[in-house]
Parts: C-alpha cells; structure tokens; sequence
C-alpha cells in the first residue's frame, strides 16, 4: 500500500513507511542516525549538529495534535539547520471552505520542502506523495491504525545501538495492545526486514488483530511463555480510551495479567532490554521499577528518535535532490 | 491616507499600502522579488535565500487570523534569515487590560526591527507607522477593507513576469465583489501607478463599491462583455458569509452570471492569464478547468508572494537603516 | 530554599533564584548583561547579538501563560543563536495522563540543554533543577509568589545603567503591592546583595506581608513621608482581580492613596528614576505623566531585560559545560 518512490535500493525520496522498503534503506537510516549520536562529550543525549537542511523549508502538517512527535520532529529539523513551520492545519483549510488539495498545492506553492505529516486517517501521507505534491519529500509522522515509521525505525536504531548481538540471532517480543498499535504494525515489519527470524507477539485474544500469524509472528497469549529467553521486550501503551471496555476490564487486571514485572523480566535473556514507545502508563502495562531499572532503554529511545528523524530528513531531501539532478 | 514616510523615490521606510508610492518604488520591489526567483535549479518554486534580514527581528502581530498571509510572510521573514517572533497578539494585550499602545512601544523595547501587522480595523499600519512606533519598519498584512498592499503586489509581480506585454499595453478585468475585497482596490491603485490605461472592474451593480468609476476604470455588469480582448482576468473571492444574502442569492446563480468558465476565457486574449487571490471556491467564482488550466497562474502568485515579501521586508529594513544613518 | 548548586562564587549552573547568590554572581550577569547593551548604532533599544547558545536547544515550558516573560525569554534565546521550542507543556502533559516527572524526564531525552520554566506553584523551577534534570540549566520564569528572578535582575541591571551612583549609596522605595508581588521579594533579595543600605517599601498595611521588617527594610504607610529624598521609586502592578476586595476598595481612592504623581516624585532626589514591572495600570499605580516623563525608565526595563535573559541564558550554559568538563 504505502510503497514509497524509490531513487534506488539505498535512497529514500519520501518516508511514508517501512514496508516496502529494503534492508539496505533501512540500514541506510539506521546509520545515519547512528553517525548524529555522540557518546563522548559528557553530556546524556549528545547529538550532532548537521546543516544538511539549511535553506530548506520544512512545514510540520500536524491534522492530528501530538505534542510528542511533533516536538521530537521539530528539535530535529532545527538540529539540520532548516526552517520550520507548524501548521495548524485543521482549523486553517477548513474554516475558509477550501479542499485539502487546494491546500496542500498552496503550501507547495509558498516553496515547502518537506512536509511532515500527522493524520488520523490510514493513508494520507501515501496519498500526498502521490497523487497531492510528489515534488515534495513527504514524511509520515503516523497516520491512522496504519504506520508510525519513525517510531518503528527509532526501536530497531535502540535495538542495534543496546543489543549485543546481530538483528537475525535477536529474539524479540512486542506486548500489548497489538491491535489497535501502529507502532506493533510498524515494528514487525522493520524487525523482519532487518533478519530478525524470533519475532512473538504478546496479547490477550481480544487485543490481537485477525491473522495475525500470517505475518511469520509466534503468538502468546500467556506473558510468562512469551518472554521466555527473550533479548528484546517491548511494552505497547493500552490507550486510557479502552479501559473499562469489553476488551479491558480494568487497569489492575491487565497489569496482573500482561504487566512487565521484574519476576517476568527474570524469565527472559539477562540484560534482556526493555523497550515502550510512551507515554507509560506505569503500574499498567510496566512496573516502575523495571521502567527506570538498568535494563530499561526507554529514555535512550527517545534519544535515538531525534536522531533517527533528523536521518529521515536528511535523507528524504537527498533523495529527492538527487531524483532531480540538483 | 496610508501615505508611507519616503527615504527618497525609490526606497521605502514602511510599506503601509500601495497608494501614494511612486512607479520607481513599485518597480523597486517587483525588480528585487524577481531577484530572488530561480528557475533553473530543478524544483518548481524556487527562491534564493538570503542573509538580509539575519540578526535582525520580525515580529508577526495577527490581531485577525489569517494562517495563509501569516505562513507566507513567515516563510519569507526565515528565508531572509531574521529571527521571527509571531505573536498571538489580541489575546495577550487585552487579557491584562494594557493599552494597545503601551503594548506596541513594550514590544518595540523588546528590540523588535519589524512589525508585521494584520488587523481588521482600517488604518492600523499606518497609524503604528506615524504615530506609535515610527522607528520600527511597519508591513501592513491587510487591514480591514482597507488594503491589502503584498497581496497587490505580488499580483504586479506575477504580471511583470508572465504578461509577454508592458504594463502600458495590458487590459486588465478585476472579476467579482469589489465592493468588499481589499485586494481589488490595492490593485487598481498599484495597476494605475504602473501605467495600466485600461483597468475594467465587472461585478454586479450590488458588488460595487459607489462611485467606483471616478478611480478612472471601466465597468461592466456584463462578463461577457468585459472580457472581451482583456489581457489578465483576475477573479476575486466571494466571502461564504455573503451567499445568500441580497447581495448575492446562490453560489449557483453567481458562478451562471460572474464565474470564470473556458467559454468566458475564450473571449479573452490568446493566452490571457487567469488569477485569482485564493483560497479560490471552485465552482463559484472560477471553473476548476481554468483554475487548473494552462492560462493558470494562481498557484505562480503564490510562489510569487514569497518573493514580493521577501523584497517588501528587505527594503523596509534597509530603508529603516538609511533613514538613520546607519 | 531556592539555593542553585554553585561551581564557584561567579559562576552559576542554574537560575532559579537571586536568593543565595553572591554579589560577584549578580555583578557577573549585571556586567554581562551590559556588555549585550550597544548605545552607538544610532538606533534606540539596540542589543549585540552572539552565537553562543548556537547548536544548543532551549525549550520554554510555561505551565502558566505569560505572553509578556516568554516572548522576552524567546527574543533573548533567538538573539543568542539557539534553537528554540515552545511547549504548550500543560495540555501536552496531562492530556495522556503522564507525570510531570515523565515528562520532563521525556523532554531532557530529545536533547533540551536549557528549560526555562514558567509554574504557578512556589519551587517548581527549584524541584526541576535539584531532583528531576538536574543536567539541564533550569531558568525560572517566574514561579508562584515565591521569585521572579530575571524581573529582578533586570531592575538590577537598570539602576546599575541609569543611576549616577554606586549601590551602596542608593535609596530605593518599592510602592505597592508588596504581599502579592513575586517582583517585589526577588528585588529586595537582590538589592541587599548588591550593597543597598536604605530600603523602604510603601504600602497599605493590607498589602504588606507580616514580618517584612525583619527583611532589613524600612516600612512606611504614608508615601508622602516614604519617598523622601529616594533615588529609585518603584511601583507595582495591583492585580485587576484585588481590586474591589476587602484589601483594596478601589482604583481611584488607591492613585489618591498611593499613585507615584508628579507631586510626590518631586519630593524625591531630583532625577529619582521610575520604575514598573509592567504592564501598568495608568491612572492607578502611576500618573501617565509619570509613567511618559523624563525620569521613567521604564521601556528601558524592558529592553535591558532583553539583555539579562541572554546574560542568564548564556552563563548558565557556561555553567553547566564547565561543571562537565566540557
């Protein structure tokens, strides 16, 4: 569906999502980002300043509010030097009546280079790279149930930063809400493309999308099982929305049942790392104590996330440059 | 009335409206937005960036909303490399019940160099301009139906660049509610000053404004007829809170009798290019087949309004500077 | 309380306070601060811009709306090169129900190396700087009654400039709203520090807090007998919701009671300057006369804050990097 132009194996001209993109473009991401991170400068999360987006103009098309993603993407188009824009899209095109198209071909007009992009609707960043402003490196900063890339490319830089092994002798295991996560959906695909051969999915039948095993995932629905020897753990958040809900019946519970304990984290690798996209909710989906225990990479992830977007920026505008021969 | 202080005929201190600046002071700023338009290094809609605003700082004061002037001047005021400051203006001057004049000279003390004002009470720019802060470089973002000189602008710029005629030559017909619209009375005065003899307004009588033939056009209640031979049709907005008053039964009824249809255009010119202020009701006042047809050239004005405020701040400043000797 | 961890006596890391400062600390940002300040370039409020926030990335967390601080923090932060975000850190926060903790710990992790903080709770910047980021240069913005600290440096800083006398030889009275007044208590703090031997405070007893001569200050109800012979009179803001209260029966039996009007300024030193935090109530705190007179300085308070948030921003900065031998 969301099969991104390519310029060839290694180059990206939009980020729309990860399937359908090869290992080589994946690593290519992954690399980059690696190259912003600085370890040895005595500060926490040290990253490089680049000035590879100065003079271009990034618009932050933001349909959907999530200060998160949104800060994370801004940080990292000021650490590139660009100029940034956020745009409060929604009351803007709609409130004089005019189609998105319209909209989105003035802000092409008004000399955008990059358009991040945030909906609520699966799809629209595919949508805008092809048929709206392919002109445009457009990159998707989650749209709908159906990908949040950045996401997914931030947890597979965590995992080839933190784990000490290779991605295809990794057993890694997502745990949650896997049906209504476009983090789960965006993950596997990444961690399959990468080599990862263990991949498990942890979740009551009521959370599981249909067919899930189709995808070449081991399913559980019992946590102790599915952690066991595991080297990589991810909690997924339960949206406060679905508690209480037929699917949920209360916080406590789930905790009980799918909560990542320190007993849990025992049955797993030693030094397995503990990964959640947040925000945490804790005491739900993790105990506090494994969410700031040594073996917890969350922060770290967070870290990795400017770096692995001012990759994707960077990146997506070579590619683009390069498709035009400039 | 918005009679801008003059440096001398060809720099600008302010840029209040169009009227009252001279030919070599419009031609000041068509020539240095053209400057900055590049059309050979492969994307559509290129500007050259610029250092000539850098360390210097522009604030954007939006008493009325408006996210499509605001974007673009933002997009300019960064492209010149200023520091840009937009201010959610109304909501704070008024909260603590401070004048808007103490409000003005305290932002002024917080070493602003420019102001960019959008209000909708007539008049505002230029009274900031003499009476208020006369040391701060003042660009009038529209002011209720006042003018809308950028918007005015941008329209010669786009003329200068696509007419293959001097403005001496060109027929131009301003399509719509002129009675309302603060962008055809800043054309007629910027069109005038450039040397355009035959400037015809069409519109419903209960569009146009009394007396409008002493401004020395001709005008049409007939589309067909004012078309005939024009050079340059520009279509202008019908305001939705209009529809359906007396002044104006239904959209279908005024896109029957006023709207820019292929058959309307062929009694135009060969080649008569069509703009339109935008955002554009497609099916309203235009036909989207000419709205997306190859006489086009709104999607170009909006490229071009970049460039024109770009030139309009990097004048204002150094005509600032001049000023003092600096 | 508020005591910033020091690296030595004129150095700081954080700014969370003047309190527990050292004269050579203060007199570091005064001259600092000065050095910002350019008399010469012919035009008024004139700042020197530097580069040495450049590559770092300063995030503005106002848990409350102050349009006013924020955009003289933003102007100061973007004059000294730094990148720069405004988080609308309340409604992002508690919109996912995550701690503040989490947050902020969330928001050190996508590489913020300065918060400058804005809380209505007393000791949030303090809290920050001690036990949740202390890797991060905290500045306070204004937190609770408790401080209001680069509001008083600035005062600081503006007597320094405009007063034909060292400190030690100065009398400052501070009219007004003594109880209520973050400015107030952070200006006593300061002056003490700085060698300021006669300080008075005038206020109804209402509006004074208990015990405030333990503080070293010398107390007057009458104002008329208050600013005899005083080099520095500063008013304070009377906050519009007091008025009408028990405390305050009315804004024109307050200006009777306790207006700075030319009368009473005449009583003072010839040349006695006038001071206000702002935004000013005219007519209440002070006479316009006053306020738009020879001997205010108070558009210079505000451009000379300009200067001292740099000043604060930019050690601060220093601070932290040498702390880490960086």
């Amino acid at each position: 569906m969301a099969k991104p132009a390519k310029v060839d194996d290694s180059h990206i001209r939009h980020f729309i999502g990860v399937e359908g993109l090869t290992k080589a473009q994946l690593m290519a991401i992954i690399e980059k980002a690696n190259g912003y991170l600085t370890d040895n400068d005595g500060r926490p999360n040290s990253i490089k300043n680049s000035n590879e987006l100065e003079g271009y103009t990034v618009m932050n098309l933001f349909f959907e509010n999530s200060t998160r993603t949104r800060t994370t993407f801004e940080v990292a188009e000021k650490r590139l030097g660009a100029n940034v824009l956020n745009l409060d899209i929604a009351r803007s095109s709609t409130s004089k009546g005019e189609s998105l198209r319209d909209t989105l071909w003035n802000l092409e007009a008004m000399t955008a280079d990059i358009f991040v992009v945030r909906h609520s609707a699966s799809g629209t960043a595919h949508f805008m790279a092809t048929e709206v402003t392919p002109n445009i490196a457009i990159i998707n900063g989650g749209d709908g149930w159906h990908a949040h890339p950045t996401q997914a490319m931030l947890d597979m830089l965590t995992i080839y930063r933190e784990a000490k092994k290779p991605f295809e002798e990794l057993s890694v295991a997502i745990i949650g809400d896997i049906k209504h996560s476009r983090v789960a959906r965006s993950d596997i695909s990444a961690l399959q493309t990468l080599g990862v051969k263990d991949i498990r999915v942890i979740a009551p039948k009521t959370l599981l999308p249909k067919g899930i095993e189709r995808y070449g995932v081991q399913v559980f629905n019992d946590i102790d099982k599915g952690v066991v020897d595991c080297d990589v753990l991810i909690g997924l958040r339960i949206q406060n929305e679905r508690i209480g809900s037929p699917l949920l019946p209360s916080t406590s519970e789930y905790f009980k049942m799918y909560g990542i304990t320190p007993e849990r984290l025992a049955l797993a690798k030693p030094n397995a790392l503990v990964m959640h996209p947040g925000p945490m909710n804790r005491g739900v989906e993790i105990a506090s104590s494994v969410a700031d225990g040594e073996q917890s990479v969350i922060l770290k992830q967070v870290n990795n996330g400017i770096a692995v977007r001012m990759a994707v920026l960077a990146l997506a505008m070579e590619g683009q440059r390069k498709m035009k021969g400039i």
